[in-house]
């Protein structure tokens, strides 16, 4: 296999920013297969040391060498990663530098800022939107939604949940979330408990046959996931949304990232990264 | 104030990337107050245009240019947005170049890759993993305890739930989590339910003032939250996961993130990063 290629993610805490940046670059070579490791946490010395040689080995065993995605905000321990046989990309010492120029000033080079605990005020909200959202999933409860930041409506396995959970875990928003079911289509209306939070409101729909697949992996053959109850359900949303004025946006080719993002967007939202 | 910068993350998708390197880069600068701004979706001319505007007001408005952190993968459309009046920096531009000499070949520079809906296997895969950590919050079941990837157990609010998420969420990790309660600590054992799964359990402990502000947000002036109680509980806990050789990890001054890659590391997992 030629096109195969070993990439290690090193970084000095989590790994995560440099895993998520590495993973949109790879993505652009999709002829190659990629094996890929993450070696978090490499924040002394020694094991940089250690990193240097579970990659030279690879590089060894394979007949590329690696490709090393790197964030490492100490100088010493960056330059020995970069000795290391590979491809080394350490995007901290890419960019430092034009922002050190830029801002007339040497950064603090102090790692750990980033996906640490920076204090405990942002941890509380941080808590408390998924708290929040998990009190909140799927009209489980319905007393607190004039602290909701949005609510979801939408069929029963729209996206609602995962949507939900991403806007409380990943931007500390609090989201709830309501399903709309054929009772309410019956009585063309929204649910009671919803009418005084009407401008927070927020639609997802789903193309039928994508909702029939998401339900079928649950319940297998049944009414609920046969396309016939998923196209009645999904066209009696949209109309009931429509006739509502509730702003709507299709999940079936979006990934909870998108949606989360759109939502933010469109609703003037901003994202507290964590 | 001399020191406060305006700072745009612009993508032509989520921008998710761009802000997590951005912070992670901005972090190392803490003597400025960054006013932080995402502009996501910059998928076309008109919208690159509309973008430069708006960080060209801003420039004439603040004492200082503007900083772009920028993921922009079509070529045209990151060469207009770096015409505008600020610093920017695009790191798919500044990395795409390396890998396409690395691997010898010109990339897809096709937009939409990351935190893009890849295939419908990896959303139902991430689907089933949320699912199966929502279904065994806090114990609500052991049915299934045996797909489980990972059992966290500690005492109420040591931050089972939100590291669960995370590992669901996040890395497609199925993680159970089960408290560990008075009860169990007079009968010295662990609850019976988990006994079948002791490879699979992970404990989580707190230091005991951490988890009386904790559950004191959430019941002001309790017995539960109170100093005694909270020593009492963790000490017995810390003491029959001792006693069980269960692995433990102390989460008063870690992110959620950095548990999630802990226990990820420790136990061999691989994230599956989305």
């Amino acid at each position: 296999m030629p096109n195969r290629r070993s990439v290690y993610f090193v970084s000095d805490r989590t790994g995560i920013t440099a895993e998520a940046l590495g993973n949109s670059l790879l993505t652009q070579f999709d002829t190659f297969e990629f094996k890929k490791t993450t070696i978090p946490f490499v924040d002394s010395m020694e094991l940089a040391d250690r990193a240097v040689a579970q990659i030279n080995a690879t590089a060894q065993s394979d007949q590329n060498r690696p490709i090393v995605i790197s964030s490492i905000v100490d100088e010493a321990i960056s330059a020995r990663i970069r000795e290391c046989n590979a491809r080394v990309l350490d995007f901290f010492q890419v960019f430092i530098s034009p922002l050190e120029q830029e801002f007339g000033m040497k950064s603090a080079h102090a790692a750990g800022r980033s996906h640490g605990l920076r204090n405990s005020q942002e941890y509380f909200s941080r808590i408390e939107a998924i708290n929040f959202t998990l009190a909140h999933d799927d009209g489980q409860s319905t007393k607190e939604l004039s602290r909701a930041q949005v609510i979801l409506v939408g069929v029963s396995r729209c996206g609602k949940t995962p949507t939900s959970l991403y806007l409380g875990l990943q931007c500390g928003i609090r989201c709830a979330n309501f399903p709309l079911t054929p009772d309410d289509f019956e009585r063309g209306a929204l649910p009671q408990s919803l009418m005084p939070h009407r401008d927070k409101l927020f639609g997802l729909t789903i193309a039928p046959d994508r909702l029939a697949a998401i339900r079928n992996e649950r319940r297998p053959n049944s009414q609920y996931s046969s396309p016939e109850q998923c196209r009645d359900e999904v066209l009696a949303a949209e109309r009931l949304m429509e006739a509502s004025n509730i702003q709507m946006l299709n999940t079936s080719t979006r990934s909870i990232e998108e949606l989360a993002t759109t939502i933010l967007l469109q609703r003037g939202l901003d994202r507290h990264i964590f």
